[in-house]
């Protein structure tokens, strides 16, 4: 025990591993703090409105957004390993949470808050579950076309979705195919006040947005402070429509508000077990759990490179997974880390997960002493609040240079879009993933193969289609582009025998395998088919440049056995020998001198060179 | 018109399009007659027992059996490409027949036999859709140890169904996990002369397929006397146990026959159109259709090679659907092109479809006048011809070289089997091709990528796991072996984050791309990220060895533009540049005297060393 600092940071490096916040914990000064305030002060500003308005979205009445906003903060305080990740209410999963529990119960029932819990239960186990099996690679099936054209889709199926809030009307409809020719019908029945604080409260904050930081700039102000000024523009919208409700009740004239909202801190609640419910929230439990793990490892990631942290994907899981469960014991709903809060709070100087505690601390002050100014805050202004932050979310750019770099990921991407728009959330993710599956598989079975010929003057052999190179009468050279599986075999054969058909002078077919990483089982009986049918047709067929573990593994089968022709180290080794070779025994006609190097190899090629 | 015969020739082109069976008819001459005729007989004597034998088996009356080897085999003969395959009831389709008709209504009901005509007719439309749409490539999903597991737990299962025939008791159960117990439980109700005759039987025909070829030979018979001798096992047999069955009239003993046959030729059938039925036999005929399918093409193929005859996939999906098409239209119910009896039909001598046509009539002739024989032929002695005939489908060899070859394709192949055998022959191949494709999307999300280094005096880098090589201490070459898209960018993302973190002093990484045959948006993104993160760390990230295709989707993006580093032709030109410019910027930890070639990259490199 001479250095008596070992066995404690053993001990150290044990309790970080389950508890990822013992890193930052120790150690913690006052500057920090000072600084994981101020961040907790502007998202706390930021966060009020938007939990309101995120469960008014969800279906949810108003506290469940608070509650959301609390114990799940905590919990991924403890288990996420970002230190500036800002977890709660997000405006996707509040639709994906509207879309998958408005099948199973009514808005404003009980069923519908339990099933809310049921929900978010599922999706923290879901998250613990694919962290304890690290299954966390399955988000990567959630390719990036798919996921930027799910949360385009989503923000302008969400933003539609609020209009009605701001025009005063009672709306039916989940898709834009409903919706839209529902508001126009409903269009005469607008309540004029409502419209008037939601027209003023989405052209205020678009304002906020776009003109009053370079406003700000001009008439002088610091650059850090006109930014945070403009943070605080929902809060500003928010207080003045309220105070507006309040000072000519338009309450009584027909502008729909908040109301009453319970004052106290989260409840604590079991979701009941039921088996039925259970397994009818569990494809919606896994989806939420996918999507929201992609959304926020990705915004984690980028703000933990930006000062050099790590991020690590599977404590991730344990953090978002503790994070739900803590909704669901607390009252709330699904969770997980939005990107434009997190932003905010990294922006806002956040250094550790201590400034999650902090705002939470602070929403629960706001469930506990504030929740009476709610009372008159108009339902128009929250529906502003959403519209304005989700268009942000919708990202032509990207559509236009995904269409631009490949059809194929724009089509998923596309086909992603509107099947949100058209059928709903879910549907629209698993067919974006479904297909971007399927156009993988379609690519990869049919491969780029190419006739190749020699670079004059040097050992290497390119494409004849792109390059000025030298070809031998009777050998012909193929590389295929890919590795060899079971949606691609068949391809290869039936290339193979078509440049064979085209060409009855060829004896000797070459495959080259460079980029070749595999070979399946398939594949090896199409080999050797190939093998077979150009052996009857007098051709013997040679393999060059196998990557080791491919040669390796061929050695396990009886393939080489039956090889008609060779394995070449490189192509040019190939020509060298089969060039001079060939041609000498297409001119006599008669079974080469020199002996192939497998007897297999000479009996059959033999036999076939007589069959000529 | 100088040359008259153009036209005709170019009429008789379009012709053969359409109707395949023109290339051989024209020109159609004595001695090929008499080669077909011999085949027809021999095929015709084979398939009488094994259309009874697959009729039973679908759960059918014996006749549908005989209405099915009819009018399909004409129909094929007219738009088939092979001139061998034989076509008719299979044992595999008439198991998945039973299968998916056995969920709609009970065996010996009129609903029974009408929803195998639809079966048929649904088959047929499928073929028929997939050649118009050129989906025939759908079939290569169905990889090699699917198809060999799905045939090899097939022809167990069915054999184990075909044992309540053997012993004379009834019995239900799809699966072989609920017949087993049954049979057991049932086995003291055995029908002892049901049991003698069917014990007889399958003992005289696994004697004919193995012992009386060498004792015919040996006696001094011809080959193709003996091969063909053998063949005529099954009639025998079904000759003698009909005939001790009437002698001692076992009918009234308990022993179950095929009894009386309606006499006469197949009758016209419209299969009634039924919304929710159609709908629920459509995705087993999509199976059937596809299963069918494969079958067929193996057998066809592997025949025309042998006589350098040509089959066209796409025709043979026509072929096919017409068959099926005809076999609704005629009572009948789905067929395919059969393996063994397309081997005996080839073997025979059958030269072109005509033979197909002959069997075709030699079946007719035998439902017109020859049913009444049947009245006394006894089940046990049907059953054992399934018996035998689908025991040689097992195929135990594939089994254990796929094992020794691939345990991903082993478990493919096993997971097909043991879901047949203890579920279901639809949730069989189900599970196999979703497995099959989970794996090989598996494999590709983890590619092999190896640091490399280079082979001393050569132009060549290779693994440095696996050569001695000479690597640069500044310099990281990385060289991925796979095509980068959404499931595998993340894991090069953390593959390369990693090598980083233990080597601090890399200043420059090097990702060779010889195999990368496609980047998609994805992968693009990764890579982008991977460039920024690089950059922030110091680090300069650069490509090599990109494939023109690769190179110039990428110049599509932003990404060339952004790139810290340089695009190298070849990685020895990477390090010739690299090592000697990173070495000198280390030493010196200033930027290096020699700008790289892009603007943007010496910008930001100058940038990133001044950071150090």
């Amino acid at each position: 025990m001479t250095t008596p600092r070992t066995p404690g940071s053993q001990h150290l490096f044990h309790l970080e591993r389950w508890l990822p916040a013992a890193t930052w914990l120790l150690g913690y000064g006052r500057a920090t703090l000072g600084q994981d305030l101020f961040a907790a002060l502007v998202v706390t500003l930021m966060l009020i409105p938007q939990s309101l308005a995120y469960a008014m979205l969800a279906g949810l009445p108003p506290q469940v957004g608070l509650y959301a906003s609390i114990a799940p903060l905590i919990a991924y305080a403890a288990f996420g390993t970002s230190r500036t990740l800002s977890v709660g209410p997000v405006a996707v999963v509040s639709l994906m949470t509207a879309a998958a529990v408005g099948d199973i119960a009514a808005t404003g029932t009980a069923g519908y808050v339990e099933a809310a819990l049921v929900l978010a239960l599922l999706s923290g186990l879901v998250l613990l579950g694919m962290a304890v099996l690290r299954l966390g690679f399955l988000a990567t099936f959630l390719s990036h076309p798919v996921i930027s054209g799910f949360i385009t889709g989503s923000a302008v199926l969400i933003a539609a979705s609020q209009l009605k809030h701001i025009l005063g009307i009672r709306l039916e409809g989940d898709t834009l195919v409903e919706l839209v020719p529902a508001l126009v019908g409903a269009l005469p029945a607008a309540n004029v006040p409502t419209v008037l604080i939601g027209l003023f409260a989405t052209a205020f904050l678009f304002w906020v947005r776009k003109g009053l930081k370079p406003l700000l700039l001009r008439i002088g102000m610091p650059v850090r402070a006109a930014d945070f000024a403009t943070k605080a523009g929902p809060v500003v919208a928010i207080i003045a429509t309220t105070l507006a409700v309040a000072a000519w009740d338009l309450a009584q004239g027909g502008v729909r508000v908040v109301g009453a909202v319970p004052a106290g801190l989260p409840p604590l609640s079991f979701p009941r077990f039921d088996a039925g419910l259970w397994t009818q929230l569990l494809p919606a439990a896994v989806l939420i759990s996918l999507v929201g793990f992609v959304e926020s490892i990705s915004v984690s990631q980028t703000l933990a490179a930006k000062r050099r942290e790590r991020i690590d994907a599977n404590q991730e899981l344990v953090g978002l997974g503790s994070a739900n469960v803590a909704a669901a014991l607390t009252g709330g709903y699904p969770v997980t880390g939005g990107f434009a809060r997190s932003v905010v709070n990294f922006d806002a100087g956040a250094r550790t997960q201590l400034a999650g505690v902090f705002t939470a601390a602070g929403i629960a002050l706001v469930a506990l002493l504030f929740t009476p100014l709610f009372r008159n805050l108009p339902q128009a202004a929250l529906a502003a609040t959403i519209i304005v932050a989700v268009l942000s979310l919708v990202d032509l750019g990207t559509v236009r240079h995904t269409w631009r770099y490949s059809r194929s990921d724009f089509s998923a991407m596309a086909v992603t879009i509107l099947v949100v728009l058209a059928v709903g959330v879910e549907a629209g993710i698993v067919a974006g993933v479904l297909l971007s599956i399927a156009l993988y598989l379609w690519r990869t079975s049919r491969p780029h193969i190419a006739v190749v010929g020699q670079v004059p003057g040097t050992e290497h052999f390119r494409n004849i289609e792109r390059h000025t190179v030298l070809t031998s009468a009777h050998v012909l050279s193929v590389r295929v582009d890919e590795s060899l599986y079971f949606a691609n075999a068949r391809y290869l054969e039936d290339r193979l025998y078509d440049e064979i058909a085209r060409r009855p002078e060829i004896r000797d077919v070459v495959l080259m395998c460079p980029a070749v990483n595999y070979i399946d089982a398939s594949a090896l009986a199409s080999l050797e088919v190939i093998n077979e049918r150009l052996l009857q047709a007098g051709v013997r067929f040679h393999l060059t440049e196998v990557k080791g573990p491919v040669f390796d593994r061929l050695q396990r089968s009886h393939f080489l056995d039956h090889l008609s022709g060779r394995v070449f180290l490189s192509q040019h080794q190939a020509m060298a020998a089969l060039d001079c070779e060939t041609t000498r025994r297409a001119d006599d006609d008669v079974p080469a001198a020199q002996p192939p190097p497998t007897g297999a190899g000479a009996t059959k090629e033999g036999k076939a060179a007589t069959d000529q």
